[in-house]
């Protein structure tokens, strides 16, 4: 068997030291990178067997090409290689999006080529073949999305992999695949670089830095990813990214309008809720699979269902609110000063 | 020299180790929480050296006082001591905001004693007692904020307090305090719960969960905060919070028109410099300090200035792209593929 590996950054590279660590029979592992310095660096670390060193090498004679470059590239390495493939070999992809890719395979590959898309739910902050770890894929979810002419063999040969690297499957289709990822991947990369260059672009900058802590730290993480990685991911999904973008803005709104009511009761239960619901999920609890437990509707949907009517409510209340901020003449609640500590 | 903590949570009780390891000579910690299972564990961890079980023994003859509750217990606490307080004593808090107490403070405190405030930016994702760290403040910038009434001998006690627990002074006023605490703590804390919630309470939460992975849990880590806490913080710095959650929603939109555009060359670059200045940020490479070197103006800055006009243009820029989404028919760039791969 004779894999092929096209792409050996933090991905590629980890495919690679996981198959090899696998020790399977009889398995030839090839790389192929643009860059000759990851190429020869995959084979130093013992991530690839052999540099291929041309797109045609990679190809000839493979029985699995994966695909691990950033999302437009695939593209561009499926016209290329279409050529030299060998019939009846099966191509897949490690993809941030699905949609465009499967297109893609079915305008640019021959029929007697499978393609089984393949998405692994994996990262780092640092990329690279420097960053590679066989380890990576190890308990992470792994989508497998199956072109519709693929064969069962294609199939299979794709399951295994996600198997032997030590990744769960998660079986989607790509529209399902691209909508999901925009909603807890895709939309939070855009927001945590939106965060990052608000604060760093700021004239106060200067002294923001200074008072920048972990959570700031945390919540801009993702703004050190790759950036064309980032850039291929966001406009190969687009209309979702936007959907969730403008959902996102909704819900920022709500909170805008809880922020600014007299009392924040609201509030204040919003937080006790998301704090729970959160330590659930992390923590394994949440029963997401139980239809029942599907909590609160999103906060944006009570408000408005557009981010302009929520703006404009928003505005209006800050507005209000100008009058409530803490004085000394604020008035009172009705909380004992005891209720209020045992609330911590 | 006698100090008191009221509230061993986190912060506080995190204060008494750190005051303890110190092993300052003559110094008795004494340490009061409505919740006496706090206190005596405190008193059991060696966080203080003894229980006060009721606020007044917590003031009587006390040296420095430290207010360590959530932000609105403070305004209760001060109220409540006023009467106990030894004449020349000096009161300092930790709250996450501080316009609203120094005010509290200049109302309710008496006016022989003094009051310096403070606010330790440390945190961790887990609170209370049992989460308390005598190392939590070692490193940190620790604000500090005396009342313009506060004496001298008061400020350098608060200034021992902060060089003995190993954190580094930052001198503020309590307005510009808590407007860069908006910017790079509680809006973000805000934006982290609203991440949450709109995917939490999506329909289609069941499957968001499966593909939820480190970068959805990094971004909503605030989510877990103590609720108490995070409520009080942000209703008692709503304007600046509001600002900057509308700064954000205009930051937002100004992605969205970028990844909307025919070109989206723009977002690349953005992106890569995102990416760039936050790893200077992060390594301490950031020659913030020098204002020449403030950077790029913020996205929303172009757009617009309001999240109005913002969400309007990219509203309209949104339905444009709708036919720009990835399809076979695509207009392919003039990029080679050798170009785009090296930009990976």
């Amino acid at each position: 068997m004779r894999i092929s590996i096209i792409g050996l950054g933090l991905i590629g590279g980890s495919l690679g030291l996981a198959l090899k660590a696998a020790k399977l029979a009889s398995t030839e592992v090839i790389g192929f990178d643009l860059d000759r310095r990851a190429e020869s660096e995959a084979r130093r670390r013992g991530a690839i067997d052999r540099q291929a060193h041309n797109l045609r090498r990679a190809a000839e004679g493979v029985d699995l090409l994966i695909l691990a470059t950033p999302v437009l590239a695939i593209r561009d390495v499926m016209e290329e290689v279409s050529n030299y493939l060998p019939d009846g070999c099966t191509v897949t992809d490690t993809g941030s999006t699905k949609s465009a890719v499967m297109s893609w395979a079915a305008e640019l590959l021959p029929a007697h080529i499978d393609f089984v898309g393949g998405h692994p739910l994996a990262g780092k902050e640092h990329a690279g073949i420097e960053a590679a770890d066989g380890a990576l894929f190890r308990g992470k979810a792994y989508c497998l999305i199956p072109s519709p002419r693929a064969s069962e063999e294609s199939v299979k040969l794709v399951r295994s992999l996600i198997t032997t690297v030590g990744a769960r499957e998660l079986l989607l289709d790509a529209e399902e695949h691209d909508q999901y990822a925009a909603a807890v991947s895709h939309m939070p990369a855009l927001l945590s670089v939106a965060l990052f260059t608000l604060i760093r672009g700021s004239v106060a900058w200067h002294d923001l830095a200074k008072m920048a802590s972990s959570g700031f730290k945390d919540l801009t993480r993702l703004a050190s990813g790759d950036p064309t990685m980032s850039h291929d991911m966001l406009v190969t999904n687009r209309e979702a990214v936007v959907h969730w973008v403008n959902r996102l803005i909704s819900e920022l709104a709500g909170y805008r309008t809880l922020l600014a009511a007299d009392n924040t009761d609201e509030l204040l239960e919003r937080l006790a809720m998301a704090k729970v619901q959160r330590e659930d999920f992390i923590s394994g609890r949440d029963p997401a699979g139980d239809p029942s437990a599907a909590g609160a509707p999103a906060l944006g949907d009570q408000f408005s269902s557009t981010s302009l009517l929520g703006g404009l409510l928003g505005d209006r209340l800050a507005a209000r609110t100008r009058d409530l901020s803490p004085s000394p003449q604020r008035e009172s609640t009705n909380d004992s000063s005891e209720d209020r500590m045992k609330r911590r």
